[in-house]
């Protein structure tokens, strides 16, 4: 009531005092997308050692030269410490930025230093993308499935999130084309198409370069920004890069790239292409935000760049992911009982499983975590539900032989599901949704 | 209009299409908060080495022991690299959560290991503090003056701040009563009283342990939250560390902390201690946000606590930084003109300045720029343009030599303010409000 003060806190006395958030009246609306995700306790169990995890997207930062980056660690902060230990610019280092610009050359991107913004992950990008963009209520196009973490930034500011139907290219034009007419016969304000045009995280899939002129037609006919996501584009198993679709839009396509796969995740080295006007407010944001990304960890990447072993070290990757891919692949063949499909992953991390008719990978994944084996059920990666038949198995962390021995478990665990609908119809096993809006790190 | 497609975009070839930034009407209505200070191309000009910077809040990191933080730097990567090169926890690092604990322990902070949220830097704990809390209209209680950035952060969510009389001891608790009974009058929703006790930036003063629980008291009897921010608490001259209000309540107080000044800014680690509830929505907004603070970062910070050097290089920054409170005062003392006033800080990085009557300290900043010295104008500290006849000095980066040697230069500029006012009266000075909604990291 205006003009007498009310008490809500735990100072209060009041009915709220004995509730265990006294806090809980005072949150943000935007405060309701984050909810707890109901699977994190069990991917605490799922962190076992005696798990095959098949759940996360955690880089095989074990292939990295160690030696060589301690030693680049300790230059950078002996040599370079008065720089390294301080605040830097919201924009990010200079040099890195020069850097970053080889690092997009083989994608075919074309920009000046200035264009590009560097981020605590492409992560912190993101966010601040849909910060500067996009107030409550506005939608956001984005494929179906998506990435679990874009899903929780475009809920924690209230947007409306429309996801659009892929095939084994991606995104589909025509559907993209329809969902932007029936959103916007709806009186709705689109702000930005979302895409992960190259392995997609969690589908697997690649836009050849047609589907992806295709794309950008629709996007461009529309008037829309196209918001690019391309961590794992380097990562291509047969050593092609694929053209980036920021290549043949600099003004209308927002470009985020990362190092978090290529080199380090714990680095959070992130960035961000943006055409000018768009580059001033993530900076602004930037700085809002986190005053600076770290100098100590873009001065590591800057020097770790600066001795050329970078490509390198990227194909080295590229053939310990290309192994683990046709080490799932080959046993997902040998094992998974009829009915159960998957794609095959040109590049990256991921595979997107669909069970056979009537399985529920939400209602599975206690069965399969106590079988010792872990994934990420379908539903993460959808804003509204759907995905209860589908899973993800990410190959890029345990070596070969794990993966074999996890989908060996994996294919125990579906079998016995079966078994189960035989014996007693759909009923038992279809109960659950998922929606992890609070994902964890587990689960990028 | 519904049910016909806009076209606002690059794309369209419409009336936009010429301007400089073709989004500039997709931008959310927070992105307004997000104006480029007036003042950053004259601190671009103000880091020429022969300027005195009297400006930025940065560490003297020159002081710390390179050799051995490049030995720490060098073993988390050789010894820990697996994990300090991949994804950590949301909530930060178990090992360093609960060195924190020790840290905040000469303060008075008695607190569990799953209080704390590691976050990037304190600056994004206080943006996530205002995220998880405050809706547009919310209205925010700081001390006038206050932290810059604090002010950009409040503006980017939207946040009516209202700002509360300091004297000597700080914030007025009548003051800050009044105007938690006024707010509520006008029907507004107040969500949170932010203070920084300790060696106030920029205003240089401390609040003693009476009006500590005066404050306290205010705040709890409102049923509020106190946000307490303490980045340089333990970096007080007499070597003594006030107690932290968060010590006398854990539930009602939320306690932002940081290595940013004890340890090096650059490495981007700070921290926020929460009651439960709250705890597990920053967490939650935390992953959203970047999905994990950096393990690297982190796990360099771990290594040199676990050194045991931590306190004894506290002790060394403290001496250095009296040295140069010393030598500002000093010179401020044998060379301002009559009528200038400052603040005698305790500790910290801060003095605040009051020019004789009629002078505009944003006015007259190009020419003290030109004269090679440079500071922050105080309207930068208000969200409503108050502040024109104040400045803040901070003596935490220039030597003693060079310090005397601003306050000189410095000194000269007031006097030359002063000649004109009398020769032209107050027209020529006071012309131009300064409002840095984005500051530059040189304003921390």
């Amino acid at each position: 009531m205006p003009g007498e003060p009310t008490a809500p806190g735990p100072g209060s006395g009041g009915p709220h005092s004995s509730r265990l958030d006294p806090w809980i009246d005072q949150y943000a609306a935007r405060t309701q997308g984050l909810a707890a995700s109901q699977v994190r306790a069990l991917f605490a169990v799922a962190s076992r050692p005696e798990v095959v995890s098949l759940a996360g997207g955690m880089p095989y930062v074990a292939a990295l030269p160690l030696e060589q980056l301690a030693e680049i660690a300790a230059r950078v902060v002996k040599d370079r410490g008065n720089a390294a230990l301080q605040y830097g610019s919201g924009q990010g280092d200079p040099c890195l930025r020069e850097q970053i610009l080889q690092v997009m050359a083989p994608a075919g991107i074309h920009a000046r230093p200035d264009d590009v913004v560097v981020t605590a992950g492409s992560q912190l990008a993101l966010d601040l993308v849909v910060r500067v963009f996009c107030d409550p209520g506005d939608v956001v196009l984005a494929e179906a499935p998506t990435y679990v973490t874009a899903l929780s930034v475009f809920s924690s500011y209230q947007c409306d999130v429309v996801q659009v139907a892929m095939d084994s290219e991606g995104l589909v034009p025509q559907a993209l084309r329809e969902a932007i007419d029936l959103v916007r016969r709806q009186g709705k304000t689109i702000k930005l198409v979302y895409s992960i045009p190259s392995f997609h995280n969690p589908a697997g899939v690649t836009q050849g370069p047609a589907r992806r002129a295709e794309i950008l037609d629709v996007v461009r006919s529309a008037g829309l920004l196209l918001l690019e996501d391309d961590p794992y584009g380097l990562l291509g198993f047969d050593g092609s890069v694929p053209r980036a679709i920021r290549s043949d839009d600099s003004d209308g396509v927002l470009y985020l790239g990362t190092f978090s796969k290529t080199i380090a995740s714990g680095l959070r080295v992130g960035w961000v292409v943006a055409p000018h006007g768009v580059r001033e407010k993530l900076v602004l944001a930037n700085e809002t935000a986190m005053l600076c990304p770290s100098s100590y960890s873009q001065l590591t990447v800057s020097e770790y760049l600066a001795t050329g072993a970078f490509f390198d070290q990227v194909k080295t990757f590229r053939e310990l992911y290309r192994e683990r891919r046709d080490a799932l692949l080959e046993s997902l063949t040998a094992l998974m009982p009829p009915g159960t499909t998957w794609t095959e992953p040109a590049g990256g991390f991921y595979s997107w499983v669909t069970l056979p008719p009537g399985l529920d990978a939400t209602a599975m994944l206690p069965r399969a975590v106590a079988a010792l084996v872990a994934y990420v059920p379908g539903t993460g990666f959808f804003a509204d539900g759907q995905g209860g038949g589908q899973l993800r198995l990410s190959y890029c962390f345990p070596d070969p032989e794990r993966i074999r021995e996890g989908v060996r478990r994996l294919a125990g665990v579906v079998e016995a599901e079966l078994d189960l609908q035989d014996t007693f119809g759909d009923t038992l096993t279809n109960m659950r949704p998922f929606r992890p809006t609070g994902p964890t790190p587990d689960m990028v």
